[in-house]
């Protein structure tokens, strides 16, 4: 099953609460549904009833320190997904799971289990952590650093894929008149004995329906871009231009072609949160209103976690100068430091207006338009080899979602650039990524033929 | 909320496949449907309609090694459950999950999303694992001793329950008006710091709905007992004579209340596996019929792992010298080992009658009777004060639990020892138990009122 390369791909990145960062404030909002499993049973729905490709939720294994003025707590991505998986049959579920600290067999069978029980629609966005207070809640004193996190998480990747890969496909005979359950050189003992872990396998979940979830990344840093070209299937990735992006998606098919892979089986994916109304005039006072629901106290710790400049004594009408910023780069070495730094090169706003920068897209781009805008936009974007899709990121629920899916989504069909109907089952197929092999089949098959 | 103490507890033991290690190869069976998650959903839709008080799953995170001949791999319980939330409004949910192969602050987190999912439906089985296999999927040279095992879990269930408790019941405020999303003097670090764990916190999720999901724990061993007798909620249980089992439930009451603890807040269920028929004949056929589907390689195997004695030079129709397994007795220390030692010393059984014992129950009590016979043989254990209810093993799916439902239940309730219909909506309120406060509130409670 295949897709027209022609088509978009479209996920909506479910915050909970809403992507904006005041939007639990917002008078649609409903803030005491954030733990309430049937918003995001309806949010599933009504995104499947329009043919989107997946939910994506992010997560952190910890709590942020900012909960006083923002909705922060959420229920586990991978439970959630189970129960909506149960009330769904296309959809597709990307959830986020730390390398960093899970340990690989108990990771390994909750996503097997989840594509089974999804019929093959799980995708794994495989994310190292970059919140520092998590490594408190897991016994380390210290984060452990970027370099570490990464070569920690590939070896964690590798871990996770030998043990969806240790049941071939057709290791079960289940002959009920010989007695014959399984063909058990057909099941697997991985055997991984690497600098972080010993795992000996087999998982004890047969091989699921997509034999492995669909790989997503987001990693923006060097590591973070080799990691993702050699292992995503998926790239979540966040630009403020349509050159950053283009340099980006570039970029990282080259290096996916170095790999030795099909370029057009990584999926880049920028995010985007689009503020949707009748008129652009509308539609920018939607976002201004949302800006105005953020609370400054809020915000300025949000800025000082990302740069690590305490800003209280600054007048937050005037511009935050660029070098106190700059001399933070090597300490934070995060995506989101060098969006605060691109943003000065660009527009040099005040500390106010960065706020209401970081607050509405958490480092994404924010959009503000008719649905034709948001459409054009989308459009020049793929169009230009900047994307081959978007995380549509709804600032508020459910109605930012709805303005998208009533308003954008028709326009895309018209343009022939987003389908009509789902034409596979799993997520591999809407993206139109081939189904892999077990590693162990295909050494069975080389000794075979040697 | 609370039950009556005179109704039964029951609930349905879901073993992959059937109870019965051969129930795979019975005509009934369907075993390409064990990692199905639409064969779970009937079951729980049938339960339900049963009014019967909740599914329970066993786990261990390692595979067994007798695939050849048996099912034994599983869909993950506590995705497994949230799927099955999403289908159902009232039965509970019993996860096993291991405390020495979790991260506490990963468990407390699937458990709080889970309770929140299925709106306060569920229980966690404390397993410290006794699959030594499990340790090499781990890291683990070796599988850590049973005290060590108990003193780590003692520990675990400490930190998982500061770490359910750290947010209060009303920490989120959600006010749109001034912005103040949650009182932050309601949420609490634990800060924990033991022999095993250290553990900051808070949890990222919110109260669940029942405060705690409810404790159950299963060890029969002197460690097992008092950790039972400290934390358990409900027990489960093994015992072949009424005998053992009120000496059992006398035992563990008797140690609660030492505990200072209600007896009543502590269910003990044995399990039973049930053959039902028409006549008393028919069922012992039944019964005979599974047995005689046994691989006897699996099972001199499965008797092989229990005592730790190769059997493969033994005549299996004659007896199993008993001082053979009472010199592994040490080494082994695990109730099915002492389970061979009692039904050896009651019955004097051939190898072959040990392992059809064995393999229709894995370790708990078999009837095969009418459902008058099994009604009986429930009712007598309730009323004799061995039991407060059961685990109900299904031998097979889904057969052999419509049969219970079907036969057993209406006799049960025409003699007023099962409900005619839920009275609450949680698992807390089908057993009667109490919603337990935020250890965090009880102190600010304590400390307001110094």
């Amino acid at each position: 099953m295949s897709r027209r390369p022609d088509k978009l791909v479209l996920n909506a990145f479910i915050y909970p609460g809403g992507h904006h960062e005041a939007a639990w404030r917002y008078s649609e909002s409903e803030p005491h549904r954030i733990a309430d499993i049937s918003l995001y049973q309806e949010i599933a729905r009504r995104a499947e009833a329009a043919k989107l490709d997946a939910l994506f939720f992010a997560d952190a294994p910890v709590l942020d320190a900012n909960i006083r003025f923002s909705a922060r707590h959420r229920l586990e991505p991978i439970t959630t997904f189970a129960a909506l998986a149960a009330v769904t049959e296309k959809i597709g579920f990307i959830a986020t799971a730390s390398t960093t600290y899970y340990e690989p067999y108990n990771l390994a069978r909750l996503f097997a289990s989840l594509d089974h029980i999804s019929g093959g629609r799980v995708g794994w966005n495989i994310v190292t952590t970059s919140a520092e207070q998590a490594a408190k809640n897991f016994g380390l004193d210290r984060h452990p650093p970027h370099a570490d996190r990464y070569r920690q998480g590939e070896e964690f990747v590798d871990v996770v894929t030998k043990l969806w890969d240790s049941w071939e496909d057709d290791a079960i005979i289940a002959d009920k008149e010989s007695g014959l359950f399984a063909e058990t050189d057909r099941i697997h003992e991985i055997a991984h004995k690497g600098e972080f872990y010993s795992v000996q396998g087999p998982l004890n979940v047969n091989r699921s329906p997509q034999g492995r979830p669909v790989y997503v990344q987001a990693g923006s840093s060097e590591e973070g871009r080799g990691f993702a070209a050699k292992h995503a299937e998926a790239i979540f990735t966040a630009h403020q231009t349509i050159e950053s992006a283009r340099a980006f998606y570039s970029d990282i098919k080259a290096r996916a072609a170095g790999f030795g892979r099909n370029p057009a089986h990584i999926k880049v994916l920028p995010g985007i949160s689009p503020f949707i109304a009748g008129t652009e005039q509308e539609a920018i006072a939607l976002e201004a209103e949302f800006n105005d629901l953020v609370q400054p106290a809020f915000s300025l710790n949000q800025l000082k976690r990302i740069t690590g400049i305490d800003l209280s004594g600054l007048d937050i009408d005037k511009p935050l100068p660029r070098d106190l910023v700059e001399a933070t780069r090597a300490q934070a070495n995060s995506s989101r430091h060098q969006l605060v730094l691109d943003v000065i090169d660009r527009e040099n706003p005040t500390i106010r207006q960065l706020i209401h920068r970081l607050a509405g897209g958490r480092g994404h781009k924010v959009i503000a338009g008719t649905p034709e805008q948001v459409a054009d936009w989308i459009e020049t974007w793929f169009i230009e080899g900047a994307a081959d899709g978007f995380n549509v990121m709804p600032p508020w629920l459910t109605g930012g979602l709805d303005r998208f899916i009533d308003g954008v989504l028709p326009i895309l069909r018209k343009r022939n650039l987003f389908r009509e109907d789902y034409e596979g089952s799993t997520l591999r197929d809407h993206y139109g990524l081939p189904r892999p092999d077990s590693l162990f089949a295909e050494r069975q098959a080389i000794r075979a033929s040697a």
